[in-house]
Order: C-alpha cells, then structure tokens, then sequence
C-alpha cells in the first residue's frame, strides 16, 4: 500500500474510533451535542491522534483501552480550540476547510458553550482510561496502569493549558499591538502549535511504557516536527498557490502577521525548517525502535508542499 | 466562634489556600494569568471549596494534599463558568459583585481564553493531587490513593461537562426560545447549579475513603441543597429587596425567565424547597457522621434570606 492510501485508512480508522466517544444527539441539551459533533466531524488530518498512535506503536503498546480514550480527547482539545479561534472576538472566520464555522451555524453563545462542553468532555473522556484497569490483575500491574494513564492526564492538561496551547493562543491574540521579535514568536510557535504536538507523541509513548529518558526524547522529536510545521506554513502561505494549498494564500501579509518569512526572509526560514527538522529526524534514529510509517509520516509533515 | 465567624475565617483560609495554586504573573503570557487571578480572586461565597472541605472533613478525612488541588479546581470551574456567562454573546453583563466583568476589563478574545485557561488549569491543577501519592507508600496504599483520586477526577470531569453544568447552561441559553414547563426547569436546575454542589460535596467523600454507598447518599444531599438553593434564589428575587440581596431584584421578570416562581407562584415553591430540603437533612441526619458546621452551613443555604 502507498503511503497515502495507508495514512487514509488510517484517517478513517481513527474518525470511527472517535465516533465511539461523541455524545448521543439525544436530550435536552441536544443542541450542543450537535454543535460539538459538527466540528469534531468536520474532516481534518487526524494528525494528533495519528502521531499518538504511531508513538505508541513505536514504543510496542499492546493495549489500545488506554490509548483510544486519549485519542480522541487530543482530538477534541483540537477541536475545541478551533471553535473559539473561529469566534467573532478573536479571528472572526466564517468557514473552515470550507464549511461554515459552528458559530456561524448555531450561533455565538452555543459556539462558546459547544467549545467549552469540548474541551471538559475532552478530560471526561481521557478519564475513562483509568476503567480499562482490571481489578483482576496483580496489584502491582494495576499500579502501572494507573501511573500510566495519571502522568498521561498530565501531560495532556499541561500542553493543552496556560503553559502550553492556550499561553501561545493569548499571546498571538496580543501580538498585533507591537513588534514581535523572534523570541516572542518562537514562544506562540512553540506554545501553540507544537506544544500540543508533543502531548500527543508523548502521550502514546507513556501509555505504551516508554522510560522517561525516552518521553523527554520525544518531547524534542515532536517539538521540532511542531515548530518546523509551523514555520513551513509561514514559507507556504508566501510561496504556494490557492490551488494547491486549498485555503487563501498571503494570509500572514493581510493580516499583518510576524512571521519567520516576515522576520527572516524565505531563504532564511527555508533553512530554519531544514535544520530543526534534520535534529527532530535524528533523535527519532537514534532511538532503539522502529516505526517506518512514524519516520515517513514526519518527513512528509517537514517537507510537504500544501 | 458564631458560626458567621467561623464561616468568613474559613473563606479566608480558602483563599489563602487558591492562591497557592494560581498562576504567577510572568511570562509573555501575563495578561491571561492576570484576567484568570482577576475573576478568580473576586470575592464570592467559595461555597463550592467550602462544601468539598467539609464532606471531606464529615468522613474524617485526613490527607490534606489530596483535598487542596481539588478544592482549587472547582472554584476554577465555577469561576470559568461565570466569565463565559458573562461574555456579551451570553448574559451581556458588565458588573459581577460590584465589579466590572472580565470581559469588560480585558477584552472578550481575553475573556474568552482566560475562560478556557480556568477550565483546563482546573484540571491540570487537580490532577497534582496523583503527585500527592508518596512512592515508599506499600503498593495496596498506593493503589487506595490512585483509585481515589481517579474516581474524583472522573466525577469533576462529568458533574461538570455536557451531562452536568454545560449542559445545564445550554439548556439555559436556549430557553427563550419557549415555554419550558417543570420537567425542563428541574433538568436546568440540577444540571446547571446542583450539578457542580455534587461534584464538591461527593469528591471530598471519595478523598476521605466514604464507601460508594456513602458517595451516592452524599449525591443526593447535595443534589437537594442545589436544587433548593436555586429554588430560594427565584423567591428571594421576588420577595427580598435589592438592599439586603445587594443586586437587583425582579431581574427574572424583566428577562422573561420561567422559574419555579412564574410556574407554581411564591407559596408553592416555598413548599418545595421545604420539602427537598428536609429530605436532604433527613438523609444527611441518617449519615453515621457528624460535621455540626456542615449542618449548620447546609441549613444557612436553605434557609437563606439573602
């Protein structure tokens, strides 16, 4: 199989899981079900929950009721997040990948709620891990599994919060008021974008029962893939064309946004790309195992062309 | 000490005890820091805390580092929940308790993440009780303490999600749009404000070792002050005056809200927060236990006139 049949039936593999989570749209509450079922179904590449599962694999994780749960919370927090960036107080979009944005559908007040109902049901669904403990197993093994899936609530509050996605959020809503110089920018790269990526490669190598040498490891492998993500959007959005890229390209000069193409140059931030992507991909060989798929998959997120 | 001393020197204790856990304001992301400590140190009744401390206490609770982070976390939800409440999509509100709103001071994009940075934060802080579980603990205690903490982050996430407090103000929100008859009422009331009165009184008995059979008496007591606490509050916004309430009166009225009130009139919905109440006290008399301050407090909010 090619590689993008593979990542597509992994696509679907991963949307059917997820499925398994979402809320009956049954009740009076009704509304927000469909509200928060229509941006978590609104397609998208999977790409958290694709590279949770991958680490997991990577690190040989056998039992998928610890994973599946957080999969799709990484998932949700996504979501969620989407929705209130899409709101009329911060970037006031009315369609993303080119249907209309859950405010625009049900309204301001539900679009709020639908990203809140999100982001709580996303802890509410990641907690469900601990129900895959068996209390027939030794106590000793239920004491792993609860290690486990506890540091890996962790790790999901921590990247997802203050000091990590929503702290980049916060400051890239403020940057319009002044210049920002590439510290700062690194920070909303690294906090907003990449921050979440790591919890999701971490994430899967805890619950698989990576060491915690190897979580910081890939803490820096997911890290790098993160950053050099979101430093290609920047090339990107100068450098493609709207029919390759599916969205308006010269969005960042529009919106006048600091970018590292604004900072730095395309030639520059070209580099830039190349080499926090050569150091990511390096540490990934270096470790003791082996998921061909993962390594592809990361080259092609450094080294896409849309 | 008259139990109002006792009360206002416990709501201090509390907030000495938040501020433990609440963010420094440093880093570039000051402002969120700043909007969060802003709504979350404005004051308030710190019922919530106070009710979670003195189930806690009720089953002879002993372990303090369990109880602090999740005393913390549900003051962080109900504050989350009132800044989005806030926000001019929603109830359009400029002062809280004489103060100006979140929004009002620090934008609505701020008001919107400083909103999300509450309700994440809450659970990256509660899930710091797992750090609270020692290591050279035997392996049976270790397993009592992550059982207990697991089960009390699954009851936060839920009493406080789509099946609990969201889904009780989405339920809300929409209720404009008609006539909604006692059935929808009671679904609002006990989602929306007994929902999260379970979740603190049922997590200090999970924290204290209660039984599951104990946990589920504690659901109902709280489930019967929360619905008549709710209850008292449509009476009192008819009955009272805005000097002893200290915010304005005939606000349910004005907005066309349907409560227990407009439905049944002032005599009827007296007879019923009598009556939810008194079963409340009953099961709670019936509890083996003894918390004289608790009883006290649950009679004060029942019995409230202001």
């Amino acid at each position: 199989m090619s590689f993008d049949n593979e990542k597509s039936s992994r696509v679907t593999a991963i949307e059917t899981m997820i499925k398994n989570y979402i809320p009956k749209e049954e009740g009076y509450q009704k509304t927000v079900f469909e509200a928060m079922n229509y941006s978590l179904m609104a397609g998208g590449k999977r790409l958290r929950p694709m590279l949770m599962e991958e680490t997991f694999l990577l690190f040989d994780g056998k039992d998928r009721d610890f994973l599946d749960p957080f999969m799709a919370a990484i998932e949700m927090i996504h979501t969620y997040s989407l929705v209130h960036d899409d709101l009329p107080a911060m970037d006031n979009d009315e369609y993303r990948r080119g249907r209309k944005t859950t405010h625009v559908v049900y309204g301001e007040a539900m679009a709020i709620l639908a990203g809140d109902g999100l982001l709580n049901y996303a802890f509410e669904t990641a907690a469900k891990a601990f129900d895959a403990i068996s209390d027939t197993d030794s106590e000793n093994e239920q004491l792993i599994q609860y290690k486990r899936v506890a540091k890996a609530m962790k790790i999901l509050s921590q990247k997802a919060g203050i000091y990590g996605m929503i702290g980049g959020q916060v400051v890239d809503v403020e940057e319009y008021d002044g210049i920002i110089d590439r510290d700062r920018l690194d920070f909303i790269y690294q906090l907003k974008t990449a921050a979440l990526v790591e919890a999701s490669m971490m994430i899967g190598a805890v619950l698989a029962g990576a060491t915690e040498t190897e979580v910081g490891q890939i803490e820096k492998i997911a890290g790098g893939i993160g950053l050099a993500f979101q430093i290609k959007d920047d090339i990107l959005d100068v450098t493609s064309t709207e029919e390759v890229l599916g969205k308006p390209i010269h969005s960042d000069e529009k919106n006048q946004k600091t970018t590292y193409v604004s900072i730095m140059g395309i030639n520059e931030a070209e580099k830039e790309v190349v080499k926090i992507s050569e150091e990511a991909v390096r540490i990934y060989d270096a470790l003791p195992y082996q998921n061909e798929y993962l390594r592809a998959l990361i080259l092609q997120l450094i080294y896409r062309e849309k």
